[in-house]
């Protein structure tokens, strides 16, 4: 079995969760077999000294299905 | 005073602190005296395109009791 | 256009989160222009085998307004 | 000349090298033009004491063709 | 939002930033909304004691457009 | 569930995953449930300018049966 | 003799060294005694597959006149 | 032969040197055939502006001698 | 509460401990609260083959009293 | 005892053991003492989608006989 | 094939790239076939709040044509 | 100006500088314009719950002073 690994970054107002779940649910719309998401980097968005949003970035790993794609 | 860290893993269904929490409580049955548990990785698993679960590695650093064990 | 990095620390009882909006809460009193906060280290302090808070180390990025401090 | 590095996973059941191959062989199907292939990472899986099989993490790089996907 | 990183590779005979330009103009005939690109490695090829190209690995970062290729 | 990592040097005068195999199974005399065991380092021990050996380091990661040892 | 470093960033539209040095001039206003600037990240700002300016990252190390500011 | 690897901190009011000392005689009383101790990390603790304290964080290398603990 | 980190170097002729405590002493006459300094780099400065002194790099962390300075 | 650690490739078409093989012994013609060779890299040559040779980058450490050479 | 790889630094008064071919053109009058030159770090030399140089850490990487010396 | 750096490990019964010590005095019987030793790793070596010694593992910068030797 061979198994594609890309890198993702995703956005939420909420939480760190739910950031990597937004990245998630948007590749998924084009990729099956999503087995994991390793958080790489969690950044906090700031304004006026509040948090506005969490960006995360992701490595995103999925079996093949008929082809590696470029 | 000497401490020991061991690496542990834990999985939760909701967050990566409740991943932390399970793989500490665990721990405390046979473990005394653990002070903190620094993550080392967070790992969300996907079934479906959805966040079934998270999977943490912990660093967890305690006092030693008695003696060290191997 | 400058910016300046600096590394901070915050606690929390309840969740990364929070600790992070902890630190940016209290640097805002003083530093405006407040863009970012990448986090660095997540640690979970522990009494009696239970999470009693979470620690957390960001690198803080901001605007600088009329000069650098040393 | 441009080049794109993709991180594929490989598994074999004899060896580390068989794993890299595996995950090249595979992916030559729909890239032309694969030059290296760097072992990031080697796993051993485990079952009842005993080595089952090999799992490999590698970076991939070939030159582009017509167009840089995505 | 979701964006995608991906990692290529360009040259060129003058300069660093003139291999990380073409590794961008090369990626931007099929990929849009590419926003960034962070050096990760810059290699200078020698022929006869003379610099005759630089090399450069670029982390590529881009908003999703309509969909998350594999 | 909660799992366990530990860390390991197996040698063997033949390769490296034959190095990991000793290690593995010295292990599992006394360590059930052992998954996993990912090569950290590999070094070839040198006699006469010729390979007698090779040393690996492993992080072997196993499921936690019954109690957590320190 | 004591020294501290600080992390700034500094942009430019021309090339990575030019950032460092806008970086460096902007810093020199307040900070006497600054004695090197070591590249920690080099990052291309793309507009419509063009290379907009460069933003870099830099360890800024000085010696320390008076006191040492928090 | 098999060799395991295990993290452990130990504090001294005197020096690095020191501080790995007690780490290593506190750990031997119960671990046979300890061989090396690496230092991964050495840090002073301050009070009143004066070292009070060196805590050190060491990986130290054993034979195996009976049984691998978990 | 908050705490902030910074980073700076000491030099001494005689010890690694020697040039962390020389920085430290020297930052606690504007800074209150230090509570450690982690050795981040020691170098020794050679002249005719002998080590004429040792620099180190420390990250030195202590309480906020009243406001982050930027 | 002082020992001196040098950097060399080497490659094979079978496998990785046999790439540091063939950079120890041909090291051997000219440097006595040598001890061991860490793997720093494994890179897989491809050709036509099929493996053609293994370069390795290695780490060899020998002990210093007469002078340390520049 | 077997190669080597140094560890250089260069200075120059203009650029990366040229303190890059510095150290090559230099190591070019006694060493042969040297191939490429990545470089690990870039600092500026700052005088007065003016870059005043560059100095640049490279791993320079050449073919061994008839001993390896020590 | 062109520098070298080379990597060497020393020895000692008594402390980290000393062993530091060591190396250098041994490599500046050959090497002139030794400037700096950094120290990459300190590992002390265990006898029945004692140190007996501590070896050091550091990067040696020195001027080149005629030629550039592989």
């Amino acid at each position: 079995m061979v198994e594609k690994i890309v890198e993702l970054t995703g956005t939420s107002t909420s939480s760190i969760e739910d950031a990597v779940e937004l990245a998630i649910s948007r590749a998924s719309v084009t990729i099956d077999g999503i087995r994991e998401a390793t958080v790489e980097q969690a950044t906090a968005q700031i304004e006026k000294g509040k948090i506005c949003g969490w960006k995360v970035t992701v490595k995103v790993r999925f079996a093949i299905q008929d082809q590696v794609h470029e």
